[in-house]
C-alpha cells in the first residue's frame, strides 16, 4: 500500500525552510509516498512542488471552504472549512509526519502525532523534550528526514 | 480548475445501484472530473471502479482510522476517523453531489449539500419536496446524473 | 444519567414552528432532560426560551466561531467554527432528536440521526418513508414528541 | 457575557497536577467562569471537582461516542467522537486555555491555543520558546494562572 507522509509547516513563504520542503516533497515523491499538508503557500506549496517535480500525488487539506486558495502543485484539493481543526484530520491521513519550521501550527501538528503515536520527524523545527518516554525524530537533511519518515 | 462530484450510496452491494453508480463514475472520469466518496463499498466501489476503468482519479473520505478499509479504486484515501460526521466533509469536498440509492447517510448527504446551496442530481434515490424553494434534481439516467451535476 | 435531547428547527423565526419548539423545550426540562440545539434563532431560540421557562440547562453547538451568536437562553454555547458539519455533532452529543419543521438543515440532523441508530421524533416536519427497516417517529403534539424522545 | 476556561492536562491521576488543577478549577468557578476540558480523569477530573466545589459549571468535550466516559463533577458531557480531534474543540470553546503538565495532547491544545490567538497560561507544564513573536504566559500558581486567563 502507499505510504502517506504529512509535510507540515508555516504558509509564509520563508527561503531555508521552503528549500528544505522542497527537497523532502522531491525524494517523498521519488520514493513513492504520497504529500498531504495543509494545501496552502510556504512550506505546504515548497512540498507539493518538489513532489509533482519527481511526478508525485499531492494532497492539500485546506482550512477555509475555498478551493482555490489551493497551491498550483495540489493534485486533490480538499476545502475543510474545519479552520485549525483541520490540522488534526492532516494528521490521521498521515503515516508519519515531517515537520518543517518553527510555527505553532506546525507545532500542534507535531503535537497531535506524537499523542496519536504517528512517527514524527523534526527537519529545523521545534526542539523538544521526551514526553512519556517519546520524543519526535530530529532529522539534519531531507534525505535522513524522509528515510526515517519512510522508516527505511 | 477541475471538478469534484461526490458519489453518495450505501455501501452494501445492490446490483442495481452499483451498475448506476458504475456509469456514473466512468462518465465523470471522461469528463475529467474527480470522484469523491466515502471510500467504502457498495455505491462507492461501483463508482470508483468505473471512474478508474475510465483512467480517472478517485478520493476516499473513510468514517474510521484505518486506511485499508478504503475499496482497491480508491486513488486518495483519506481515514477521517469522524465517523457519519465525514459526510458532512465530502459534501462539503464537493461542487455537486449525486446521490444513488435511498440509506439515511445519502440522505444526509442530499441535504447537508442543499443546505450549503451545493447542486444534488438524485439517481434512484430519495424523492423529496422543495423546501426553501429548492430541491435536488432527479435524473432519469446516469448520463443525465452527469451532465446536471457538471451543469452541461 | 441526565438524558439529552436535541432539538433541531429552522433558525429564522416562525409563529408556528417557534411556538411547537417552545412547549417542546418546556416539556424536556420539566422532565429533567437537558435541551442541545444549534444555539441560534427560531426553532433553536424558541425551544432554549421553553426549556429556560422550566429552570432546564440549554446547550448551543453554534456553526461559526463567535458565542455571541448564541441566543440569550443558551446556557453553554461553544462556538464550534465547524459550519454545517456541527449539525453532526448535535446529533452525537444527543439520545434523541426532535425535529421541528422542515429546512434542509433540519433533514441533514433526522437523517444523520437515523443512520447512527439514535431516536427520531418528527413534529410538524419532513414525511419520510421507511429505510433500512426505520423510519423517524411522528408526533402530534409537543407532549407525545417529548414522551416518544424520552421512551415514557 | 460568561467566559470560558480551558483547562487542559493528562488523563492519567498524578498527584501534584491534580492538585494544581482542583484549585485553579475551583478558582475558575469562584470567578463565575465555566470549566471547559477533555471530560475524563486526571486533570480534566480534578479541574471539573474543584470547579463543582465552588458550586461553577463544568463542560466535557469527550473524545469517544460514550457520554458515560465523563467524569462524575462534568455538568454538561457531549461525547464527540472525534478523537484527537476534539482538542480543537476544546480550544476554540474557550476564551483562555490553562495548561496544566506536560502530554503531547496539552501541548496540541496549547499550539492550537497559541496559532489561533487564545491566551494560554501554563502551570507546571510546557516550557516553549516564543514564535511568531508570542509565548505562552508562565504561572507559578494556581491564582496566577486563572487571573492571567481571566486577563485581571
Amino acid at each position: 500500500m502507499k505510504r502517506y507522509v504529512a509535510v507540515c509547516g508555516a504558509g509564509d513563504p520563508a527561503a531555508d525552510t521552503d528549500a528544505l520542503a522542497y527537497e523532502v516533497g522531491r525524494l517523498l515523491a521519488e520514493a513513492g509516498a504520497i504529500v498531504v499538508c495543509g494545501g496552502l503557500g510556504g512550506v505546504m506549496e515548497a512540498a507539493c512542488r518538489g513532489a509533482k517535480q519527481a511526478g508525485g500525488t499531492t494532497v492539500g487539506l485546506l482550512p477555509g471552504q475555498d478551493r482555490s486558495h489551493a497551491n498550483p502543485y495540489v493534485d486533490v484539493a480538499i476545502p475543510t472549512g474545519m479552520g485549525e481543526m483541520r490540522n488534526a484530520l492532516i494528521v490521521r491521513s498521515a503515516d508519519a509526519v515531517i515537520a518543517i519550521g518553527g510555527g505553532w501550527g506546525t507545532l500542534s501538528e507535531v503535537a497531535l502525532a506524537m499523542k496519536t503515536g504517528t512517527t514524527v520527524v523534526t527537519l529545523g523545527s521545534w526542539d523538544l523534550p521526551e514526553a512519556g518516554g517519546h520524543s519526535p525524530q530530529p532529522a539534519a537533511s531531507p534525505d535522513e528526514a524522509v528515510n526515517l519518515a519512510l522508516d527505511r
